[in-house]
Parts: C-alpha cells; sequence; structure tokens
C-alpha cells in the first residue's frame, strides 16, 4: 500500500440511491485495486460524495469509469440542491495520503482531465495545486455562476477549459479536477430556522469576507429538519482548526440568541483534526497523537510493508 | 484485526531472561497477528508484564501458547519475588480498545480459562468484569494466601475455580483470567499552589466520597512548578468520560476562585477517550471513530495481511 492517494468525487446527485449505487459501483468495477472508503448522500444538497483510495494508474481507469457513468445518469438541466455545482460530476480533487506527493496528484489530475474531455466531450478546469493559472486555484471562483451560468461564462473571456471543447456539455456541464491537501467537510447546526442567521454567521468565518484563511462556509436550509446550518469547508484543519472555528460560530449565534444544536463532519477527517479539539478543550499541555494506542499499531503496520 | 484487545499477561519470572524471552516468544510465534507493544520485567518482583494486541482468535491462541511455555519454565514451588502471585502465569486481563466491546473480552475470558483448564490441568478464577460471582471480581480477594496458600484456599468453601481442577497445579498454582476497562491517568493542573483547593476538588470527584463511579483521585502538590494537581484515575473512560471529569474541576475551581492551567495523560490512552471529548464539545451528532481516516487505513493493513 505504498503510494496511496485520496480520490473524493463529488457527484450531483444525492437523492435517487440507484443512481448513486450505479455510478459508485462503476468506479469499483473498472478498477479493482482501488478502495471505497466511505460514500455519503445528501438529499438537501442533492449530491454525493465518495471517497476512494489507490494508486494513480487505478484512481485513473477508475474515475474515468464513474465520469461515463454519471454523466449517463444525471442532467443538470433539471437537477435542484442546496449546493453550488457547475458539473453532474462536480469536482474530483486528488489527495496525497501516504507515501504519495502533491506532484503524483496534479500529475493525476492533468492525466484525467485530458481522458475526460477526449472521450466524453467534457470541459475540465485544473483547480487547486493543479491550477495552470493562480486565478484558477479556487473552486468557488470556477464555479461560480453555476451549471445555469456556465454557457454564458465560458463564452466571456479567461474561462477556457484546460481540457476539453470551449462549450459546456449540454446536460454534464463541466467538470473541475484537481490536487489538495486534506479538506475537512463541517457542518454546524443551528437551532433557527432563519437561514439568514448562517448565512450572516457564515459571512464571518469565510476568508473571502474577512473571517478565517482555510475557511469556506455558506448559509444552508435544510428542509427535513427546518434547520439554518453553517455548511464549512475547512481546506487546512491544522492552520485554522475545527474548536476555533466552533467557538467563532457559537459566539456569533449566541448574538442573534441562538444557539448550536449540533454538528457532523461529512465524509472523512483526519485524527489530528480531532484530538486537536480535544487538545484544547481538555487543555492538555502536550500534543497527545504520540499517546495513542491505535497510533502505535498504525506505526507498526506500515513499518512491517516497508 | 478490526475488534482489537489489548491483552496484558503477567508471568512469575522476572530474573531469568531466556524464560521470559521464551515465554514472549511462544505467544508471538503462536499468532503473528498479535503485536506486542511492551515487556517489562523486574527482578525484586521477579515478575514481568507483556502488552500484547490483537484480536480474540489471535490472543486466544498466543495466551494458550504463551501459558504452555511458562508452565514447562516456571515452578512456584521454589519462586521467590515481593509480588504477590498464585501462578506461574498470574493473571491475564483482556481490555476492549478498538472496535471491541466488554462482552467480548469477557467471551474471550472465559474461552481461554476453559481451554488453560482442559489443556493444562490449570484451575482458572475468573475476575473484574468476567467475574462469575460478585466477590470474584476483585484481584487481590483471589489472590489472598497466594500460591502458598493455594492448596487449602480451595480445599476450602467457596473457592472452586470456574474452570479447571479442584486442586491447583503442582508447579503453577493457577491463573486468574478476565476482563476490565482501560484505565486512563489523568491529571489537572491548578492555577494556584493551595494543595487543600486539589483535595477538595479531588473528594468532589472521586466515588468513594460521593463523586463518579469510575474515578479515583487525590491531591497533589507538585514541587516543581509549585502547582496544585487533581491527580486521577479513570477506571473506565467510557461510562465516566475525561471531558465530564474535566468540567466538573473546572466548576469546582472556580467556585474556589482557581482556573485550569492545564491537563495531561499520563502513558497511552484509547484514541476513543480523546475522540469522545472532541464529540462532546463539537457538539458532533454521530460518534467520530468510523470517519477517522487513519482507522479505516489501519483496518485495510491489517485486512490485507490477513
Amino acid at each position: 500500500m505504498k503510494n496511496l492517494i485520496e480520490c473524493i468525487p463529488n457527484i450531483s446527485e444525492g437523492r435517487r440511491a440507484e443512481v448513486v449505487s450505479a455510478v459508485q459501483g462503476a468506479a469499483l468495477s473498472a478498477a479493482p485495486g482501488v478502495l471505497l472508503l466511505d460514500s455519503t448522500s445528501d438529499s438537501d444538497h442533492n449530491r454525493s460524495v465518495f471517497t476512494f483510495l489507490g494508486d494513480a494508474p487505478s484512481l485513473l481507469a477508475a474515475m474515468t469509469a464513474l465520469v461515463g457513468a454519471a454523466i449517463e445518469r444525471i442532467d443538470l438541466r433539471s437537477h435542484t440542491g442546496a449546493h453550488p455545482r457547475i458539473g453532474a460530476v462536480d469536482v474530483i480533487p486528488f489527495v496525497p495520503i501516504r507515501g504519495s506527493t502533491t506532484a503524483e496528484c496534479v500529475a493525476l489530475a492533468k492525466e484525467l482531465g485530458a481522458v475526460l474531455g477526449e472521450r466524453f466531450g467534457l470541459p475540465v478546469f485544473l483547480y487547486e495545486d493543479a491550477a495552470q493559472a493562480e486565478e484558477r486555484r479556487n473552486l468557488a471562483t470556477i464555479r461560480k455562476g453555476e451549471f445555469e451560468g456556465l454557457e454564458a461564462k465560458m463564452a466571456g473571456p479567461g474561462w477556457i477549459p484546460d481540457f476539453g471543447p470551449a462549450t459546456p456539455h449540454p446536460s454534464a456541464g463541466a467538470t473541475v479536477v484537481g490536487a489538495r491537501t486534506f479538506l475537512v467537510a463541517y457542518n454546524i447546526n443551528l437551532g433557527t430556522s432563519d437561514k439568514t442567521i448562517a448565512d450572516r454567521i457564515a459571512k464571518t468565518i469565510r476568508h473571502l469576507s474577512g473571517g478565517y484563511r482555510y475557511v469556506k462556509a455558506m448559509g444552508v436550509f435544510l428542509e427535513d429538519r427546518k434547520l439554518a446550518q453553517v455548511s464549512i469547508n475547512m481546506t487546512n484543519f491544522e492552520k485554522t482548526p475545527l474548536h476555533r472555528v466552533f467557538e467563532t460560530v457559537r459566539s456569533e449565534a449566541e448574538r442573534h440568541g441562538v444557539s448550536i444544536v449540533g454538528s457532523e463532519i461529512v465524509g472523512l477527517v483526519p485524527q489530528a483534526a480531532l484530538l486537536a479539539a480535544a487538545e484544547h478543550y481538555l487543555r492538555l499541555e502536550a500534543e497527545p497523537s504520540g499517546q495513542v494506542l491505535e497510533n502505535k499499531l498504525l506505526d507498526l503496520a506500515f513499518q512491517e510493508e516497508e
């Protein structure tokens, strides 16, 4: 298990279980060496997030098959959901895990981008560490205007894709592919149904409006629970930790007379992100990861393989 | 190795290195899936303590081999040492670690007890969570009278073993097998040099004086830092979690106008103890261990070996 890369495709389908299952299955059968670590569907967002683990050649095959299966089944012209998106397969990031590098992930992103453009006539934008221009690093910038605004956006200046045709795929839009560090998706649920409060709190914590450097956030209304949610992407949990963002959200919510009723991590999270919270709140004088029993085991396991 | 159990056999040999090494080696070669985390021999006590990690079937095989190797080499009729003991293999506790439960450890203790009784003609007493009678929960009670008094004790009422013959093994005595929870040593440092405050807070949290069921605590004065400390043994961190004790200490300290300046975990700690704190303070709606990336890797690493 060397040169391990994590790959987290986000597809614009979180309601039709049979579609989610077909897309997931296509990836797995195309590359038996690829492992599915997690699969999470959200019907409010109408979006599913898969976490795959594998080496570069296996992930290339798996993602090609996944995109093929998704564009056959997902038509963005009739898609609704709380989460912004420009594509049936909205974004495919590669993340270096153990024994692999950012450079390998960037190379893999470019390889996949070329295949998707050629085989499916899908425009592909490279982002984050794979971006070929500084203004394309940011996913939100690429996604701004969403699927509905994509045709006009690509017709204007500066949005020729890195791979594929210069116009959107009619039903599948475009796909953003890239390499980045581990992203923690973290949502905080408020004791109110007033989405404007979640919007205002999101503004206070996100980088774009003067908040934390490694935070992206927006307000969302959860139909099923009738709750407002601050939906957060933590793009560097080491430099901007979860507990700091949580405390700021708590303080801002209080100012509106609202409490935090819960929070959720979507998908996987590195142990360090949660240990940092325990360390903070318990006021531990030493970083505890070296004392965690399971880490001794992990060390042993990977030592033995080398 | 999904259902990880810790096992800490204590053998009555701490002087003859070749015996310690043979006993340890027998366990490891019987079950390659078992990992040795620690091995400590004490010549005054004439006793060695091993820390193994593994799943239930591997530990069953490893402990059977360990006992076999130990009773071939250790004769309690000529054994001296400062530590109380009734057997060549004196005590074998199983501790649930990751993905495993007390019930599984109790089942494993009973399975091992049955094997030891049959295969080696060794009387086995079950203790702590595996005890089949309340008066056998306590190790000290079972061990009272030691090897030298064991024959008379077992001839009297109330000491029929849970497994094996009704009389001691001539050279190996008897073995105590059981299940207990992980003990976390956790100290909280107060912003005062007044030890009486630490004493008073310790009283409020410890079971003995009306506090939490699974807490032992006392006040300590740290000479080097001139600080009062509440020194705590958490005997069941799942039922009495660290964060609850921390919050009570904080509240009690406040009542004395004192703050908490830091805390420390001594030795190893199961990941779950710290994740529980993160879950509490971040108000996570779901227990997060299944989402921790390293846990998935650990699963995969051990899966591949099987």
